[in-house]
């Protein structure tokens, strides 16, 4: 199984819980949440565009055309990646519609990760791309933003993100796992996610959390005999 | 067909791209969102309600009693007219409540549009008004605001609203057309949306989006071409 | 029938303007809003919890086994009270997950309300509790959180909470009464309810609201005489 | 000696106090700090002026020439008012700059009061007019603003003020005193300060707080003394 | 030399760089700047107030005589120490005036420490106590505060205060250090201020950074030399 | 006179004006205010230096060693430029403090320009180079941001900035000029002070505002005649 399989499995909340091991608590990117609900998890590589505010001498429609645009960098995108998108968390203007969106799902992108917002809500959702973001608005990326380039290391919700990091999204939001931790947090969070699946069985048949969640040395004991009769 | 009629057959993200050829980049209401999924777009003409911070000894229960008063202004709405209603943007004391809502849809009003919030929210969908507006706060307006007057030039979502400007919201929100620009909006937005309706088509079949939105001369002219056989 | 009974009866809403007769204006909790839809209206007595901002030496998966940590605080609560947690409006670092919620469930805590985020969204909603919040987060308390205590004075979205105080939640939100002013409020409440149910048949028999709601002399009569026909 | 006399002689700080006596807790405006040091204590009745946010088509150079201007608000105000802006709180876009202030000056004008910000500023610290507002910023109020009118209700800094409620401005801040009020905070503003006087003096020699401030009826006793020492 | 005489030496701004060594990124509390120029270097033992927000019913003048009241926190504060007040970051309800002030410089406090804003700055400034705030209001803390406590864990500028944590202030603000960090960077700073002097007159002579700040072998090297001549 | 001496005597005022005149809005940096009182106007060529939030294994002082760092940065900073740093408005974490602002102006650097903050905030003043920033914080970059490179488009205070853009700040804040506008700007700023100068002394004999300012035809007659008799 490759880590990009095992992270399909590892919830979020728990991968934040791996980076808080190596030191790393800027791992979440505020304000990018699920657009619709009963997305799959997405796990893929980062590829980042970056936007700065508008300037209203380039900040136009006929913008659209030009060599460093979003059109551009949708057809620099490679099947699978998830592109990241800094929009400097500005809520007033939408970094793409449904139809570069559906040209987006159309190239297999896996998902659309931005601090910003979309618009044409009914069309983006009808491409089926999973989008997280922080809401809707109807004016175009170039009523208040500038868009400057693909594949450089952005700022996103918070985070840092370089090109190449890895991304995984689901409900409780999305995070980045810079890519030389994939491989710990991956293997790490398989083990933690069965602990876990064992301490909801325990609190189910009413015991506390003190000395379960973490475990002291009698839990401990408990779920190594778990693990082994389910191996 | 008049202007109303064409414009509800244009999306809020398009009008805004056609106020942009004119050099408006504020007409999108930050904070007005639809209270409930399903609304028609819906179009009519600014009736403008504005509200200041509370003063204590004004803001008061009594005070709903007044000539000057959230029911006296209702009572003074055309049929057809969108409340357009300045909050401030406080997101703690809802302007209208059920009650009130109801009384505006018997009123035959189209539809609230506010950056603040309502209350009662139950009630106020099942009195089936469109709402638009931040969200849901249990204190009433007199919490937080003090009522003072409508049909005056407003400030909503950081937009300048003046009473028979156009409004129109959907999915993706709301927006003011100054009333000179109607007619401009309405004939833009229709041949705009059948340009894109032709992009989708040509996204669906594999183009990639550079030279076909916004198109070069090719693409000009195979939409010509289209759009010639479709007439 | 106890007060709570009645309170279970009375919307936020219309608690919140029972309040403002005692001047009391900070009583709704800015940012605890329904995680999901449907619940009921709940009533409990508050038992809060306390949040510091994060100190990285304390603030770790290892505090979690302290003496002073959320999961004793859950072991502390009395069945049917709701836990109101300060987290000082953050809103990038959940301060319960699924299985502390799970195990709040199991204890029989009405609800959780607080002006912070949860984690695990999925867990928790699968976990029956009714949450009252801001939002969701992936990453945990520790990352953004110190835990320092619970039944002390804190603040919540705005307001001051005691333990003991009266909280009530639903869809618009959760309300806090303190404890000297339930009855009061209880009884108020339920009056104003009947009022309003009155003014809800008459406006939809068409009446317009100037002397109806607030009523004047004719209004409170007719009022007086529906009422009196109904006991 | 008149209120307006009286109140040149009591505190901002007390101001506020004497007004929540009477339940009023909104009535300093937040974001309204002197410009520069060393102003005196201003005290004026207030003349409004409002804007709603930036319409391109409407807010540009061109507009100050209109009869709805800054320019014709200027000649309409009395002399010994305190203008108070609604800029709602934009820090973006200057109200005023040296030329406007250099004529309210020049019409006898007490200050200017905005929760906004003005431009030209080492100009209008030569222009004499003590200004209370945010701060600086370069842009011209067209940049960010439409003004709309004069002697409306506005609000300010999170306060409501009416045409004609007074002004008083210190170090301490601006504070709006309902105009039905003033009598009343003279009076009490004025034995509110000889109390705190004595008070200082008590603390000088050494005297705790508790017991003196507020006094109980031994700090009381020595109080009443001390004043008619002085009588 | 005590710790704390070496912190006195030391700039907040290297203490910030000691604490990173160890982890600690939550060290300085935002919004905590001086009231004045001038002040030097404070140093002193954290004694903590606790404020959550206004409750009408509580938080009145009234409140002033209870037992726990500000008045009663400040005769409790013992001599040499540095209050550190939670106002939730409030700017708009001045947590002390010039006579507690007073009280507090008369009974040998060090500093006062805030997020919040204080009130009658004249006053303030008159009574010589060091004040590290976000600025200045009118209203009293009763205004938007309720008072609770003292000498618990606290928030302040987004940092977690313990009591006896040692706070240090000067120009850039002021910072927390956790108790048992104090001997490490008293230590640790003292040696950084003397190879950050050395820097300096480096840079005085030309040297460009890189290489020389963080130190090379060779400017290790040299430094070594310096600092052993100096000794 | 070149354009940068022209521009050496046109306010930053009046330079928004004349861009306002190009359609441009967005040109004065929100955040970036003069660090100090009496700083000369300064004129200079964009030097940008880019941010993005902490990455905790990145962001560290190790970091400071790293071929892209900010030590590299100054080392590559041309004689006379303005270096504009985009820290994301960040005011919790100095972007450079007073090494190496100090080896700045050693490299004869004209000015810093950020949205973000500086520290040690003393030995930048005593650095002489002027500084316009949002305020002082004690923690290092690397305490909340992490350095990602220079002359690449930038965000600052709500502006994009292009390398080579030119950036003219005064006590009124910090604008950038679009290079290609450098020479209309600084032709159309001569003119528009010549004009202003004579609005002054007309306003200090006494003339009103409608009509003077913007001129009617005979103001403009007045001014034609006050400037030949000038030349």
């Amino acid at each position: 199984m490759t880590p990009f399989d095992a992270l399909r499995r590892v919830p979020t909340a728990t991968i934040t819980t791996m980076l808080l091991k190596k030191g790393i608590r800027h791992c979440w990117m505020n304000g990018a949440m699920p657009l619709a609900a009963g997305y799959p998890r997405v796990v893929g590589a980062a590829f980042t565009l970056r936007f700065v505010p508008v300037r209203e001498d380039l900040a136009t429609p006929e913008s659209w055309a030009k060599p460093i645009s979003t059109r551009a960098a949708i057809e620099a995108m490679p099947e699978g990646c998830i592109a990241v998108a800094d929009a400097m968390g500005v809520a007033t203007a939408g970094i793409f519609g449904d139809i570069l969106v559906m040209r987006m799902a159309r190239r297999n992108v896996t998902a659309l990760v931005t601090d910003g917002v979309i618009r044409d809500k009914v069309g983006v959702l009808a491409a089926k791309l999973p989008v997280w973001c922080q809401g809707t608005a109807a004016p175009a990326s170039v009523n208040g933003l500038t868009f400057v380039g693909w594949n450089e290391p952005i700022a996103c919700g918070g985070c840092a993100i370089f090109p190449d990091d890895v991304i995984v999204a689901d409900d409780d939001g999305a995070v980045v796992i810079p890519k030389d931790l994939v491989d710990f947090v991956a293997a790490e969070g398989e083990e933690h996610e069965r602990y876990e699946s064992w301490v909801v069985s325990e609190v189910e048949r009413g015991v506390p959390l003190p000395g379960l969640y973490p475990p002291n040395d009698d839990a401990k004991a408990r779920y190594a005999a778990w693990k082994a009769k389910r191996s």
